[in-house]
């Protein structure tokens, strides 16, 4: 009777601290969410929206930038886009687990294959269009391809800067993954 | 006393499918190692061995393609041998989890977070080279970046092939994770 007592004890005592780490890891998650959905939108924006006229034409070609002159460019939109709706929509199933902290763990499972789906699309994303602003600066001479970014300056400028809010997201999901493979230990 | 004897049988009870579950996660996540480890290697020795000499030359020229004239096939090499090497090393880990499969969660958590950055890494130099074997075959107009393959048939199979091993060991470690997550979650 009296072991009984005890281990009951011990499990209430572990079970205090146990519970606020969650909420607190739940927490963080939610607004790491948030945080890494505002960096997917922005690169979709930014790379939907870049286009660059050059101030000369001759009289058969205007010299014009757009985004989806590249097929990658159209790709990142694209991913960006869905894990951005995504983590809108995985705010619904991060706030449960802020309120029911408890009776959580099978929909953090979900919550963890699901975030390494999109990790993966994403990571996907930022690296094929990674690639092709490499090879706009830079060219590459054995396969004959030379860089356009010296005469499309502005062009080259505004999709790599829309690389950064892509990447900082990877990170996120990297965070929000170990997070909660621990708040799963914790049940 | 009646209460906790009836609760500590439960546990007991539930117990015994949960670690053959356990059990049969941790070998199944062990096999699974060794199939994407061998992927990786096959994706990096089928890429880093690629090389074509087409048969016939000029005075000056002499028309050969290499892996490493594009510096993205050397990253798909190196991100290929890197997690090659993980993979084989994480197997003395993994086996760990199927000896003792108790009090490992700790460990469980470390490779959760390990094998999230190497399927970073792995998506990483796969999309990239995905996107350098797309443009080898259908190049791009807006950016005057002409295809290759046509006269280096043979380099652009062999590295369109070498992609494969690469892809499965992606999908591999999404299974992995989520396999970790529910192992995690039983104990």
């Amino acid at each position: 009777m009296k072991v009984s007592a005890v281990e009951t004890g011990e499990i209430s005592q572990v079970s205090a601290p146990r519970k606020g780490m969650i909420r607190g890891l739940s927490i963080m998650d939610f607004i790491l969410r948030i945080v890494a959905a505002i960096g997917t939108l922005g690169s979709a924006l930014s790379t939907g929206t870049t286009r660059e006229t050059l101030p000369f034409t001759t009289q058969f070609v205007k010299f014009r930038a757009v985004f989806d002159d590249l097929p990658t460019f159209v790709f990142f939109v694209t991913s960006n886009s869905i894990v951005c709706g995504y983590l809108v929509l995985s705010l619904a199933l991060s706030f449960f687990h802020i309120i029911r902290r408890s009776s959580a763990a099978k929909s953090r499972i979900l919550l963890v294959f699901l975030d390494t789906v999109m990790f993966g699309l994403l990571t996907t994303g930022a690296a094929a269009a990674g690639t092709i602003v490499y090879v706009s600066h830079y060219g590459n001479v054995n396969a004959n391809w030379f860089p356009f970014c010296g005469q499309y300056n502005h062009f080259c400028e505004r999709i790599s800067g829309s690389l950064i809010g892509s990447f900082i997201a990877v990170v996120i999901f990297m965070i929000i993954i170990l997070m909660s493979a621990v708040s799963i230990s914790k049940h």
